[in-house]
């Protein structure tokens, strides 16, 4: 009487690599006596205590010891996945690894997919959706503020807030379905007034979620600054200085980089991916114009564009010819911060800015002297965060999910159709129904109402073993 | 009451990387205690009883939910490190696994140095020290014949087999000592005649352990076998075949291969890791000349040497020359296999083998149309493996370790002076002094009389967290 979603699956659960321990983890009816085939402990783990840990040797299907091991047996409900769960822990080698998962699937265990433990969690009714989404992206943080904004999503934040918005568009359909049975009646069991004011109230809760995943991408992925200008302006000894770390080979030959080079920092818990690019100038050499060539596509991907000029030698038309091309490949103005290098060894008369540049914030440093980094830093981050101090320390709500904000953005589609209905006084079956589309949008955030087919979409980007 | 062993560490045991559970382990006295400051489950681990396993929240310092976690109490002296230990289970990214090391740190724990749990279950006698040395063994291998090896050392085959030799020399030692007690009585307890021949015996166990460390080597490290020839002989075609992939770039133009080439193919269970090498010729390219003086490199350290000529086109004075350079640089011709590649186009006359060649092992294939490869895998073995045909099945005990052979190999020669000195009849005094320090030698193999420094040194080279 197995379903699909109950035979045994087993995964190497930690990464892939040497180190102490490797964990493969076993999951699904019937996981305590499939690993009992391999292990040779003091007691069966088919008559175990759930949450108990067992010494023991591990064989393979010719009783060749594989490994010693340590055995962790969960049992069904109390589990990550919600079945019987065995955790095999043993010697973090690669090969020994493999070894154990191969010795379980030639014990009749499957191959997990990915995602697909924690794609059983949700199917048990373990978990939620965003919590599901969740996981994932607390596996991929690399930043503080990327982790605190998916603990939160673990812990039910999303999946509160969006229950609770469903819940109230539940009252007001269950409302207006039920003056439809009383429709000859004419009677008018909601109030228009407050129908409409509730569904304003409904409508910029969403917005508020859905201008959250500005910064809860920004969280979640960082900010991607590129560094650009002509040849031999500082571009790298600006990344140096950045990261604290000779990372670019700097000299004073102009050309010296030409592959891009990217690297990651954290600011205020943010973290930044800083590229420093080939200068921009006319050039005969292949490597040097593949380079810039590269530089362009970086340039066009950045949430934010350095854009460095030399003001101890003056800026000359190789800038305006470099800002020009940088222009048209970012588009927005907005998103270019201009800063004036080498401050230190510059006299008054070199640092006049050409009209081209009068509407671009600036920051004048010296990368070499270590001057106004600090400020160069804050300016980077108020540019690109607006507004915002912190993107999480305010406890407000934050979606870093893609799906999940196309949800919201559709059921926010669907209340303004009722809202304008509502306004034109169209029938309360009309209202309803846009009501219930919004409603069926809120519950695909949380995984309510979603397909077989989204799932598996939305699972198999996660890594193998969760 | 600590002493610097108990003290509590903590470590990141799981390998670096994203994946589905990351294990941050913590030992020491006190270990349950200092994690119950960040850990929030239904129950204290203080109070909890040994391998049992505890769902609950893991907070830090300011009691920020930091990830939920699973967490394994091992109760002394039931533990890896025979001392409390705790074993904290989380989602298994970079970020998120940092930060749990890091909230234990604060809590009090100490940063564990590399291998510093196994060394601790050396001292608490959970372990000898050639057992320890095999779990790092284990960590590395990648092929089944290490991973063979170091399981039956991880059991304690060679401790097993040094202990007894130990014995039988306390046995003589012993007696040897009482004789001299009564020494002016001129009793002789032990009959010389059986001293030699316990003595012989005892340098001839030796001798094999000393003898199957290169078996041993094979079977961890694998053999390194190098591709060397004339430039368009076909190495690269022999390489892609005998790895089962294109893996290096293969055209007709002579010097394609540059850089030399190194990947791994498991061969009979054996690693061979195989090098593929530029053509070595007279050349002024910069580049191809810096490609031949990589591949000279390669050549001198290779345990196999294979020397590709091309019989479609027959040998001319170019093969000569490589093969002069490389004979030079291999030093023993049992090392080096001829390969007589492209036999489907060769006609009769092209492939008449010059004297020079005389007195070497061939094999003809054809890279190509797959002919005679199978038979080229086996030659490979048997060349390296002379007689053996299989390293770990035939259950001898077997080496692996270099600071264990040296041990032995002193052992030995301490034996020998004593037999040496039986001889020539010298006093008892003597031979049981030599005796005496052959067990000691014996000794530092499982680690009884081994120096904290020599431990310290042993263990750095673990890796962390285990």
């Amino acid at each position: 009487m197995l379903t699909p979603h109950d035979d045994v699956i087993a995964a190497i659960a930690t990464p892939i690599g040497e180190g102490g321990i490797s964990v493969v983890r076993v999951s699904g009816t019937g996981a305590m006596s499939l690993v009992d085939k391999n292990f040779r402990g003091r007691r069966v783990l088919a008559s175990a205590a759930t949450h108990t840990a067992h010494f023991g040797s591990f064989v393979d299907s010719k009783e060749n010891v594989v490994d010693e091991v340590v055995v962790t047996v969960f049992r069904e409900p109390h589990s990550y996945t919600g079945k019987d769960t065995v955790e095999v822990s043993c010697h973090g080698g690669i090969f020994v690894t493999s070894k154990i998962l191969e010795s379980l699937l030639c014990s009749g265990a499957r191959n997990a997919r990915p995602g697909e433990f924690t794609q059983r969690a949700f199917l048990n009714g373990r978990i939620d959706l965003a919590q599901a989404e969740a996981v994932a992206d607390i596996i991929r943080s690399k930043s503080e503020a990327a982790h605190r904004v998916s603990v939160a999503q673990l812990q039910g934040t999303i999946s509160a807030k969006v229950k609770e918005m469903r819940l109230r568009l539940l009252d007001l359909c269950g409302l207006l379905e039920l003056e439809l049975d009383f429709s000859e009646e004419g009677i008018e069991l909601l109030d228009r007034q407050r129908l409409v004011c509730e569904m304003k109230v409904a409508i910029s809760s969403m917005e508020m979620l859905i201008e959250s995943y500005t910064s809860g991408k920004i969280a979640r992925e960082g900010i991607k600054a590129t560094l650009a200008g002509k040849p031999n302006v500082g571009k790298s000894s600006i990344l140096n200085c950045l990261l604290n770390k000779e990372r670019a080979i700097v000299t004073s030959i102009p050309g010296t980089t030409r592959d891009t080079i990217e690297e990651s920092v954290s600011l205020n818990g943010i973290l930044l991916r800083i590229t420093d690019t080939a200068g921009l100038r006319e050039s005969s050499d292949f490597v040097e114009i593949e380079g810039i060539s590269r530089s362009e596509s970086e340039i066009r991907e950045s949430d934010l564009l350095l854009f460095v000029v030399d003001c101890s030698s003056g800026v000359n038309y190789e800038d305006l010819f470099a800002y020009q091309r940088v222009k048209n490949l970012v588009g927005d103005k907005n998103r270019i911060l201009l800063i004036f290098n080498k401050i230190d060894a510059a006299s008054h008369n070199t640092c006049e800015v050409p009209d081209m540049f009068a509407d671009i914030e600036t920051c004048s440093i010296s990368a070499k002297a270590c001057i106004g980094l600090d400020q160069l830093r804050s300016r980077m981050l108020s540019k690109v965060m607006k507004n915002k101090t912190s993107l999480t320390d305010d406890g407000s709500i934050v979606i870093t999910n893609a799906r999940q904000r196309e949800a919201i953005v559709k059921a926010r589609e669907h209340l303004e159709i009722a809202l304008h209905d509502l306004e034109n006084k169209l029938s309360a079956e009309y209202i309803a129904m846009s009501i219930r589309l919004a409603m069926d949008c809120l519950g695909d955030v949380i995984g309510l109402v979603t397909s077989e087919d989204v799932l598996d979409n939305i699972f198999s980007r996660f890594c193998v073993g969760k």
